[in-house]
């Protein structure tokens, strides 16, 4: 069954408000959701709303959030997320980048105590309506073993950068750290498939083919194996040791029915980001020219076969947004099961 | 056959010198080039060398080179590195970087006009003294197929970041964004050696285990696939499309028997540089002390081999630097037979 956007946007705004967050708070947690599922990343959208209401329920996120600067330069700023979600906190942070882009020609800002944050696109794509190139970035629960670990110690820990360009859709690359990202490996199990090698390994650390192993208590791999892993590292520190924040095994389970580790070595989840004013370096009609230049140029790659195109960063995701903005968005069966069950429990209607 | 390191230092301090560089800049070049040997990446060393005097002496690098800032705000620069190499002009934007970052509490350069800047490591590293975070990336002349294409657009593109800790040693995560470096590729081509599957692609864009599949005609693959080509377009696109150098396709070849293309949007290649000030974000001390407990909790993790330890990014490098400095630099027989020529040609002694 289809849903147009503006029905899942009002509902989403609908839930957030019952568990207690403001309206503007609820619109804003909303917009980031949807967008998710607006670009087709399903594992990001609404399927994650009832966990962030089990979290509150749990005591875990904090739907009254005021998140404060508790130290800031003027490119910098580092931001306590208050407990509550990402959702709420990374966007306020991203206007923080943004305002301090404008003075001084970049801004960057750590967030810690913060909860789960949806699609990194969000974020870094804020940026683009000022002609800024935005950067998002968080950890998340630990998932991927380091290279020669049997252990799970980083989370799928996915980088965003998005990039201004004048004609042309922008250049937005959101990817996790890992060859896989979790919600891949969940379709893999439903739909009992095998998956790649690379993807996983048993909990032994033995390569593996099988869906499960990670319920199994093996662990997700890094992307392309030691370089992903310095890759998932990097954005752990400047999210996490940068801020405040739990990194490595440390970092806070996303599902409620997983408890926090005991003697946490900082306060919830982090993430960080950053705007870069592309006019801080030169002007920006000359580096929008170049942009769609650099886009054209690499959409007439030659092609290993004529039928499969040489595809933009972020342009299925866009590709997506115009079609399910026109045709409406398609749940997965199960998710909207879940979302029915949530709107029975708070009394509201999907 | 070893080399000190402090021979190999004063023979291309010579060299440099002999080809009209100034004995300042000589000595940075020197420097730059040593440490890549002494870390152990011997295909960005002096194994290079004679790659920048063909290059000067070829017109397309500028010995007498003097960079000059051609726009900036507080917290960010661009550099026109005058046609100069790389080993010059990334660490003067290091230097920018690292005085911005004092005064905004970040710093962030884009070069254009530029050459081969040697290790990606050197220049990140130029933040550690300064209880800074320091980035560094380059685009590449182009060798890596983007995902779907049989086209060479991008370069190896080299990432770096390299973040100070307290008693441990820094953590430095310095990688190609292909799955394989080019240097890689020639040490399986030398010992006819069989690549594994993912390295390279034919012409055609098959999958290939022949490491010779670049020399005729085939390409270098990004990491781990779709994801490693939008990681070394964002780094192609901060390097280039933000500065000014040239981009894509269009990135003039390194070695100097291969012409520039004809009518290229830019100048010279491009690099991209960073540093954040730690206490930017939270109190040095704060930082420090949780990337030491970071370190060891990876050090750590469980491991799938009780013999294969889990490393830190940049610890092999760090062992490789402390042996070599204390054992001498044992150099490839074929570099040291082009050292020994280069020596000959201009009446040097290696």
């Amino acid at each position: 069954m289809k849903f147009t956007q503006e029905r899942l946007f009002s509902f989403c705004i609908q839930v957030f408000e019952t568990c207690g967050m403001s309206k503007e708070d609820a619109k804003l947690a909303a917009e980031v959701l949807v967008l998710a599922d607006l670009r087709g990343i399903d594992s990001h959208g609404v399927a994650r709303l009832s966990g962030y209401v089990r979290l509150a329920n749990k005591g875990r996120a904090n739907f009254n959030a005021k998140p404060f600067i508790v130290h800031q330069t003027p490119s910098t700023a580092t931001l306590d997320a208050n407990q509550g979600l990402g959702l709420i906190s990374a966007p306020m942070a991203m206007h923080i980048a943004i305002e301090k882009a404008k003075n001084v020609g970049t801004g960057w800002v750590a967030i810690k105590n913060s909860n789960h944050f949806g699609i990194a696109a969000y974020h870094a794509m804020m940026a683009l309506p000022h002609d800024m190139i935005g950067i998002s970035m968080t950890n998340a629960s630990p998932l991927v073993a380091p290279t020669h670990a049997k252990e799970r110690m980083l989370g799928t820990n996915p980088i965003c950068l998005a990039f201004p360009s004048g004609n042309e859709i922008p250049f937005v690359v959101d990817m996790a750290t890992s060859n896989a990202a979790n919600g891949k490996l969940e379709i893999a199990q439903r739909l009992n498939k095998q998956v790649p090698l690379g993807w996983v390994q048993t909990k032994e650390g033995k390569e593996s083919t099988n869906a499960n192993e990670l319920k199994d208590g093996g662990a997700l791999l890094p992307l392309g194996g030691h370089k992903g892993y310095g890759l998932a590292a990097a954005v752990d520190i400047l999210s996490a040791v940068l801020s405040g924040a739990n990194y490595g095994p440390w970092v806070p389970p996303f599902v409620a029915f997983l408890d926090p580790l005991p003697n946490l070595p900082g306060e919830g989840i982090g993430h960080f980001v950053g705007a870069m004013r592309v006019d801080a370096f030169r002007p920006k009609e000359d580096f929008k020219a170049h942009m769609d230049n650099w886009i054209k140029r690499f959409k007439a790659a030659e092609r290993i076969d004529d039928n499969t195109e040489v595809l933009i960063p972020g342009e299925l995701e866009h590709r997506a947004y115009l079609q399910r903005i026109a045709d409406g968005i398609e749940l997965n069966p199960q998710v909207q099961i879940d979302l029915e069950a949530l709107a029975a429990q708070l009394k509201l209607v999907l």
